[in-house]
Protein backbone atom coordinates (compact mmCIF):
# COMPACT_ATOMS: atom_id res chain seq x y z
CA UNK A 1 0.00 0.00 0.00
CA UNK A 2 1.42 3.49 -0.85
CA UNK A 3 2.68 5.36 2.14
CA UNK A 4 3.14 9.51 2.52
CA UNK A 5 5.77 11.15 1.00
CA UNK A 6 7.69 13.66 3.32
CA UNK A 7 9.92 15.78 0.22
CA UNK A 8 12.30 16.71 2.99
CA UNK A 9 13.51 13.29 4.19
CA UNK A 10 13.79 12.10 -0.08
CA UNK A 11 15.23 15.59 -0.45
CA UNK A 12 18.28 14.70 1.84
CA UNK A 13 18.66 11.13 -0.08
CA UNK A 14 19.79 13.13 -3.11
CA UNK A 15 23.15 14.45 -2.86
CA UNK A 16 23.90 15.76 -6.16
CA UNK A 17 22.48 18.57 -8.57
CA UNK A 18 20.54 17.10 -11.64
CA UNK A 19 20.30 14.00 -10.67
CA UNK A 20 16.36 13.18 -9.32
CA UNK A 21 15.08 11.02 -7.98
CA UNK A 22 11.37 9.99 -8.57
CA UNK A 23 9.18 9.75 -4.73
CA UNK A 24 5.81 8.76 -6.27
CA UNK A 25 3.06 8.71 -8.98
CA UNK A 26 -0.04 10.39 -9.77
CA UNK A 27 -1.58 7.77 -12.45
CA UNK A 28 0.76 7.64 -15.56
CA UNK A 29 2.54 10.53 -14.12
CA UNK A 30 5.84 10.49 -12.01
CA UNK A 31 6.35 12.64 -8.66
CA UNK A 32 10.14 13.71 -8.90
CA UNK A 33 12.26 15.59 -6.54
CA UNK A 34 15.66 17.05 -7.49
CA UNK A 35 18.39 19.74 -6.69
CA UNK A 36 19.58 22.41 -8.93
CA UNK A 37 22.66 24.49 -8.71
CA UNK A 38 24.52 25.72 -11.55
CA UNK A 39 22.58 26.06 -15.13
CA UNK A 40 20.88 23.17 -16.85
CA UNK A 41 20.93 22.54 -20.29
CA UNK A 42 18.41 24.18 -22.59
CA UNK A 43 16.27 21.70 -23.74
CA UNK A 44 11.91 20.87 -24.49
CA UNK A 45 9.67 18.52 -24.16
CA UNK A 46 7.71 18.49 -27.40
CA UNK A 47 4.94 16.17 -26.21
CA UNK A 48 4.09 17.21 -22.40
CA UNK A 49 3.83 20.47 -20.61
CA UNK A 50 6.78 20.38 -17.16
CA UNK A 51 5.30 21.43 -13.91
CA UNK A 52 7.89 22.72 -11.59
CA UNK A 53 7.59 23.35 -7.53
CA UNK A 54 9.81 25.48 -5.65
CA UNK A 55 10.57 23.97 -1.97
CA UNK A 56 13.63 25.68 -0.43
CA UNK A 57 15.98 28.06 -2.03
CA UNK A 58 15.56 29.96 -5.46
CA UNK A 59 14.90 28.67 -9.17
CA UNK A 60 15.38 30.44 -12.40
CA UNK A 61 14.03 28.80 -15.29
CA UNK A 62 15.12 30.76 -18.59
CA UNK A 63 12.87 30.89 -21.27
CA UNK A 64 13.86 32.43 -25.02
CA UNK A 65 12.37 35.44 -24.13
CA UNK A 66 12.42 35.98 -20.11
CA UNK A 67 13.53 34.62 -17.36
CA UNK A 68 10.49 33.32 -14.75
CA UNK A 69 12.06 33.42 -10.68
CA UNK A 70 10.56 31.36 -8.36
CA UNK A 71 10.81 31.09 -4.66
CA UNK A 72 9.78 28.54 -1.91
CA UNK A 73 5.54 27.70 -2.52
CA UNK A 74 5.59 29.15 -6.21
CA UNK A 75 5.25 27.05 -9.32
CA UNK A 76 5.59 27.65 -12.59
CA UNK A 77 4.28 25.00 -15.96
CA UNK A 78 6.75 25.17 -18.90
CA UNK A 79 4.38 24.51 -22.09
CA UNK A 80 5.35 21.77 -24.07
CA UNK A 81 7.84 22.06 -26.80
CA UNK A 82 9.06 25.65 -24.83
CA UNK A 83 12.98 25.84 -24.58
CA UNK A 84 13.78 26.73 -21.59
CA UNK A 85 16.73 26.31 -19.11
CA UNK A 86 16.58 25.61 -15.20
CA UNK A 87 19.35 27.58 -13.48
CA UNK A 88 19.81 28.46 -9.50
CA UNK A 89 23.03 30.01 -8.22
CA UNK A 90 22.48 29.60 -4.76
CA UNK A 91 20.89 26.09 -4.74
CA UNK A 92 16.83 25.15 -5.24
CA UNK A 93 15.06 22.21 -4.04
CA UNK A 94 12.26 21.04 -6.26
CA UNK A 95 8.91 19.19 -6.95
CA UNK A 96 8.77 17.89 -10.63
CA UNK A 97 5.73 16.41 -12.15
CA UNK A 98 6.13 15.27 -15.77
CA UNK A 99 4.93 11.88 -17.47
CA UNK A 100 6.78 8.66 -16.77
CA UNK A 101 9.51 8.17 -19.59
CA UNK A 102 9.86 11.56 -19.73
CA UNK A 103 13.85 12.34 -19.87
CA UNK A 104 15.22 15.07 -17.52
CA UNK A 105 17.03 16.48 -21.02
CA UNK A 106 14.12 16.35 -23.28
CA UNK A 107 15.09 17.00 -27.21
CA UNK A 108 18.63 17.97 -25.72
CA UNK A 109 20.38 14.59 -24.60
CA UNK A 110 23.60 15.26 -23.09
CA UNK A 111 25.69 14.19 -20.35
CA UNK A 112 23.14 15.85 -17.77
CA UNK A 113 20.82 13.07 -19.12
CA UNK A 114 20.06 11.07 -15.69
CA UNK A 115 18.27 7.88 -15.76
CA UNK A 116 15.04 7.44 -13.80
CA UNK A 117 15.79 6.27 -11.04
CA UNK A 118 13.47 5.97 -7.30
CA UNK A 119 14.70 7.31 -3.93
CA UNK B 1 1.60 33.18 -21.94
CA UNK B 2 1.81 31.75 -18.46
CA UNK B 3 2.78 32.99 -15.55
CA UNK B 4 4.19 31.29 -12.04
CA UNK B 5 1.49 31.03 -9.43
CA UNK B 6 2.51 32.17 -5.45
CA UNK B 7 0.42 29.32 -4.07
CA UNK B 8 -0.02 31.58 -0.58
CA UNK B 9 -1.60 34.06 -2.94
CA UNK B 10 -3.84 31.95 -4.42
CA UNK B 11 -4.76 30.51 -1.26
CA UNK B 12 -5.25 33.94 -0.09
CA UNK B 13 -8.56 34.28 -2.48
CA UNK B 14 -10.27 30.70 -1.20
CA UNK B 15 -12.85 31.87 1.73
CA UNK B 16 -14.07 29.07 2.24
CA UNK B 17 -12.97 25.33 3.56
CA UNK B 18 -13.98 22.82 0.39
CA UNK B 19 -14.34 25.78 -2.19
CA UNK B 20 -11.31 25.15 -4.58
CA UNK B 21 -10.30 26.84 -7.39
CA UNK B 22 -7.63 26.23 -9.85
CA UNK B 23 -4.42 27.67 -10.33
CA UNK B 24 -3.13 26.07 -13.48
CA UNK B 25 -2.83 23.20 -15.78
CA UNK B 26 -0.85 20.80 -16.46
CA UNK B 27 -1.60 18.91 -19.56
CA UNK B 28 -5.06 17.30 -19.24
CA UNK B 29 -4.55 18.29 -15.46
CA UNK B 30 -6.08 20.79 -12.55
CA UNK B 31 -3.82 22.10 -10.69
CA UNK B 32 -5.97 23.05 -7.90
CA UNK B 33 -5.59 24.76 -4.10
CA UNK B 34 -8.13 24.37 -1.47
CA UNK B 35 -8.48 24.70 2.40
CA UNK B 36 -9.71 22.08 4.37
CA UNK B 37 -11.84 22.31 7.66
CA UNK B 38 -13.57 19.57 9.48
CA UNK B 39 -14.80 16.83 7.65
CA UNK B 40 -15.19 16.72 4.01
CA UNK B 41 -17.54 13.50 3.05
CA UNK B 42 -16.67 9.77 2.06
CA UNK B 43 -16.24 9.07 -1.48
CA UNK B 44 -13.57 7.41 -4.02
CA UNK B 45 -12.71 8.31 -7.59
CA UNK B 46 -12.75 5.43 -9.85
CA UNK B 47 -11.31 6.46 -12.77
CA UNK B 48 -8.12 8.22 -11.19
CA UNK B 49 -5.47 9.03 -8.51
CA UNK B 50 -5.79 11.52 -6.30
CA UNK B 51 -2.67 13.78 -5.64
CA UNK B 52 -2.48 15.82 -2.21
CA UNK B 53 -0.23 17.79 -0.73
CA UNK B 54 -0.02 19.87 2.26
CA UNK B 55 1.16 23.51 2.38
CA UNK B 56 0.49 24.36 5.79
CA UNK B 57 -1.86 23.03 8.63
CA UNK B 58 -2.34 19.46 9.20
CA UNK B 59 -4.69 17.50 7.23
CA UNK B 60 -5.82 14.06 7.75
CA UNK B 61 -7.24 11.53 4.60
CA UNK B 62 -9.13 8.96 6.59
CA UNK B 63 -8.93 5.63 4.48
CA UNK B 64 -11.01 2.74 5.58
CA UNK B 65 -8.60 0.95 7.14
CA UNK B 66 -6.37 3.35 8.48
CA UNK B 67 -5.63 7.11 8.77
CA UNK B 68 -2.81 9.07 6.68
CA UNK B 69 -1.45 11.99 8.79
CA UNK B 70 0.08 14.61 6.73
CA UNK B 71 1.51 18.23 7.75
CA UNK B 72 3.08 20.76 5.55
CA UNK B 73 5.70 19.49 2.53
CA UNK B 74 4.20 16.03 2.94
CA UNK B 75 2.37 14.18 0.63
CA UNK B 76 -0.13 11.47 -0.56
CA UNK B 77 -1.63 10.01 -3.37
CA UNK B 78 -4.77 8.09 -2.74
CA UNK B 79 -5.27 5.50 -5.41
CA UNK B 80 -8.25 5.09 -8.02
CA UNK B 81 -11.18 3.60 -6.42
CA UNK B 82 -10.15 3.51 -2.72
CA UNK B 83 -12.58 5.57 -0.76
CA UNK B 84 -11.00 8.14 1.50
CA UNK B 85 -12.52 11.52 3.29
CA UNK B 86 -10.26 14.58 4.04
CA UNK B 87 -10.59 16.46 7.40
CA UNK B 88 -8.70 18.55 9.31
CA UNK B 89 -9.52 19.99 13.02
CA UNK B 90 -7.10 23.05 12.73
CA UNK B 91 -7.45 24.14 9.18
CA UNK B 92 -5.13 22.83 6.23
CA UNK B 93 -4.05 24.44 2.96
CA UNK B 94 -3.12 21.72 0.40
CA UNK B 95 -2.53 21.46 -3.44
CA UNK B 96 -4.71 19.34 -5.63
CA UNK B 97 -3.71 17.58 -8.59
CA UNK B 98 -6.56 15.48 -10.57
CA UNK B 99 -7.66 15.65 -14.04
CA UNK B 100 -9.77 17.70 -15.17
CA UNK B 101 -13.29 17.39 -14.95
CA UNK B 102 -12.98 15.57 -11.47
CA UNK B 103 -15.38 15.99 -9.18
CA UNK B 104 -13.97 16.96 -5.92
CA UNK B 105 -16.91 14.57 -4.24
CA UNK B 106 -16.07 11.66 -6.68
CA UNK B 107 -18.90 9.23 -6.66
CA UNK B 108 -20.67 10.67 -3.51
CA UNK B 109 -21.76 13.93 -4.67
CA UNK B 110 -23.98 15.35 -2.08
CA UNK B 111 -23.81 19.11 -0.82
CA UNK B 112 -20.21 19.56 -1.11
CA UNK B 113 -19.97 18.96 -4.65
CA UNK B 114 -18.02 22.24 -5.81
CA UNK B 115 -18.02 23.43 -9.46
CA UNK B 116 -14.76 23.74 -11.01
CA UNK B 117 -13.71 27.56 -10.85
CA UNK B 118 -10.24 29.15 -11.82
CA UNK B 119 -8.99 31.51 -9.16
Amino acid sequence: MREKVNLAEKLALVDEPFKPGIVGYLNDYKLVVGKVKGEFVWHSHPETDDFFLVLEGRLTIELRDRDVELGPGELFVVPAGVEHRPRSDEGAEILLIEPRGTVNTGDAGGELTAPEREL
